[in-house]
């Protein structure tokens, strides 16, 4: 199956390469949220310099990116580095950097990932779909929010959405909704990396009051292999997400993703900071 | 209260910094595993890094340590570099080297980290301990396998103790147990960092079958800030883990432990290879 390449995914995840690991990129108007880019188009892009690494080895496994300061509206510098590369797995770094204020420059976020090299063994889905209606039963919603990234994704909400009153009256922090690109897209390691952290901050559901609140730092596990996305194709993820603590300042925040076979295709956690 | 130098888990996090942010340090015999250090104390070294350095901002708010190869018997190096300070949180970049074969340094660990300065704000405890028999009602086991590191801590497993039979009849991957260190140690963030990794790979409980597994990436994200810790002091903590999905070479596992008085004090979540 063939990408697109006017695909805005694609557009935001164009890296140019350098040298060896040395990218540059430019953040997208298609993926903007209020004040940088949408993380999850971050950390797709983060994973898109280890898909162009011409030394990397396998798959990706696992990613975790820290968001230490908000991408500004231009262009940036991203490095992958393989440090470590084993018999089935390889250790990344990356980062992403843009000029400061002095024109030095300065890092906006840090990343770690390992690739693999998958072998067929014994396996297990032991964290079922839950049982809801198909995505055809389920009305797409408007952007919540006049932000950009919003409009690059079809969401259509089973449950927990978003309060329709900000009255202080939440009890719970769960929420699934069907999603896809939107336009579609075939799905791949990057979009799914970054339909990770579509979920809106689970503090605003559970207290139903909208308090600032942004990522710091999130870890994505793919169960799937390149086989499996290829099967999920253009259609619909389930996705799962829900707190387990809020405490000064910060929550946790984890999240499945299933494929319509019922697939587990991705497990995420995050860490988010919240106001008052 | 002060903490003992003589614990041996001081002794395993002994750091002498040789420069801002360069330590060196010894694998420690007495939290060794089959092959290497128990995953838990080389995490809870990194943090140690952290929680020493003069630049350090506030707390512990997340860990995330890539164990790219097993640490050798020996001293090591050590870098920690905050590469990103702002108002109330820091980022950090960490990794160990030991010399490689031709005597160069590899990497045999990757990390990244965020401390944070706290306030109070509104807060909201969404993950209750489950309801388990106190401590003193469980019995300690002791160490299953030989390893020294088992013997570093007390375990009274609740349920999901390691199958008596390696026959194939698993079906649940849910451990719960108490656990504190041995001999007792004044809780802190170290030492909650190596015990968010001491329950065994799930794929064991999982499938009753003992397959050669370890962990590849695993993240902490603390919810307890210091008050809290010491609050704990040397009560035990009830720790749950439990896997989501074992797919073609790699599981993850979730963890949750609370103190006695039911607060949690940390979620964790690693990736594990396993054979077969």
């Amino acid at each position: 199956m063939t990408t697109s390449h006017h695909h805005p995914l694609d557009a935001a995840l164009a890296l140019a390469s350098t040298a060896a690991g040395q990218y540059t990129g430019h953040t997208s108007p298609a993926y903007w949220n209020m004040v940088g880019p949408f993380g999850g188009a971050t950390a797709a892009t983060l994973l898109q310099a280890v898909m162009q690494h011409p030394e990397r080895l396998g798959e990706p496994l696992s990613l975790t990116v820290n968001y230490a300061g908000a991408l500004a509206e231009g262009p940036f510098t991203l490095q992958a580095t393989p440090v470590r590369t084993n018999r089935s797995t390889q250790h990344w770094t990356l980062s992403i950097l843009q000029p400061g204020a002095d024109g030095a420059p300065v890092v906006t976020t840090t990343a770690t990932a390992v690739t693999a090299a998958r072998r067929e063994t014994w396996s297990a889905a032991d964290t079922p779909m839950p049982a809801v209606p198909a995505p055809a039963q389920c009305a797409p919603i408007p952007p919540a929010f006049p932000v950009e990234w919003l409009r690059r994704y079809e969401m259509r909400p089973v449950s927990g959405t978003l309060p329709k009153a900000w009255d202080g009256s939440g009890d719970s922090s769960l929420s699934q909704l069907w999603m896809r690109d939107a336009p579609v897209r075939p799905l791949d390691f990057c979009a799914l990396a970054a339909m990770a952290d579509i979920f809106f901050p689970r503090v605003w559901l559970r207290r139903a009051r909208q308090v600032p609140a942004g990522t710091v730092s999130i870890t994505v596990y793919f169960h799937a292999g390149s086989a499996l996305l290829a099967e999920t194709g253009t259609g619909y993820l389930l996705g799962q997400a829900r707190a387990q603590e809020f405490r000064n300042g910060f929550f946790d925040q984890s999240a499945q993703l299933w494929n319509e076979a019922g697939h587990l295709l991705a497990t995420s956690h995050q860490i988010v900071y919240y106001k008052e």
